[in-house]
């Protein structure tokens, strides 16, 4: 389970009406398709509303602001998609979580991802908050999967790990944002066997 | 030097009056710092124009689209500023270059990069020149280094080439684009000595 880094995002219950969990599930969902077919900065909350078929009212009991509902709704896709994998040796829970984190960038929420990043140099707080979640949390997970490598037996003792996690990432995103090459399966096996496991595992 | 990639973005003499390539260099410097500031989609040939003082006329008598310039703008620069070490080894090429490109992306040519690769998911155009100029020249320059330092004997016979290519862009573009964290010097002596010489040099 990835760690919470974000609680500011949604109202509390004692400041509005009671949540409907599902109901901001669509909402999220909303906000998710309009940012990623037209960005951040054009997304409205009319527009929101619009394709969740809610009342702008309703949006506002829950978010403050767009950058609320977008901090939140990348909050709750990263707890709900990047889920930790524990299949007992390092090379199958790289596999395991980069293969899963490659088929969600390849989602909706990769565009909207993309979308976010040509805005981070213009607005600091959703900088701030995009990497307090988005990237705090896959880089947790892999942060963990190593650690339990290590506590296994499994990594040199020299093995450069902030390195290993940084690069993980930036394979995925690079492919995503930049160059458009497929994330699939074999890649994935490829980042893993040539370069994550050679950068820290014993014996390669 | 890189390989000129994309040659159909500004006119040829025959089509207008004779090019000032000093002229064109200072609009060109305008398209970027324009793109740094409100990004690929908000900016306008007149913003162009009104930065560099001059005519929108004088723009299109240059380049026929906003298009055409910002590729253009793209290309120039890459040509300009990833020239092709040659140190003599594989590490010093790798570190030259990669430095080189770190400080390239640290400038205004960063921030314009980040605004486009926003917009390339709606833009398929922009994509494909952006892929075909930007990405293409610093691929090639890498791509070169480790063809040299084959000829040497430096590499492994099953050195992953294009994966120490893909890895080395990723590397600077993740942290520009999405960490925020430094693109400085002890950043690339790591990914140098802790990624990419492991990953195809002989004896590592």
């Amino acid at each position: 389970m990835a760690t919470p880094v974000y609680s500011g995002a949604a109202r509390s219950p004692q400041r509005g009406r009671p949540r409907d969990a599902s109901r901001d599930d669509a909402l999220r969902q909303a906000a998710l398709e309009v940012m990623a077919e037209v960005g951040y900065r054009a997304l409205t909350m009319d527009a929101v509303a619009a394709r969740a078929r809610a009342g702008k009212a309703t949006i506002y009991r829950r978010w403050e602001s767009k950058l609320d509902l977008v901090i939140d709704t990348c909050t709750q896709l990263a707890q709900q998609n990047l889920a930790e994998p524990d299949t007992g040796s390092l090379a199958g829970d790289l596999r395991e979580f980069l293969s899963a984190f490659a088929a969600f960038l390849s989602g909706p929420i990769g565009k909207a991802a993309q979308a976010l990043v040509g805005e981070l140099p213009h607005e600091p707080e959703l900088a701030s908050a995009f990497r307090g979640t988005f990237l705090t949390a896959q880089r947790d997970v892999l942060r963990r999967i190593l650690d339990r490598a290590s506590e296994r037996g499994e990594l040199r003792e020299d093995a450069p790990r902030g390195m290993a996690v940084e690069i993980a990432g930036a394979a995925l995103i690079y492919r995503l944002m930049l160059t458009g090459d497929p994330l699939d399966l074999p890649f994935v096996d490829r980042v893993v066997d040539q370069v994550l496991l050679p950068l820290v595992a014993k014996g390669q």
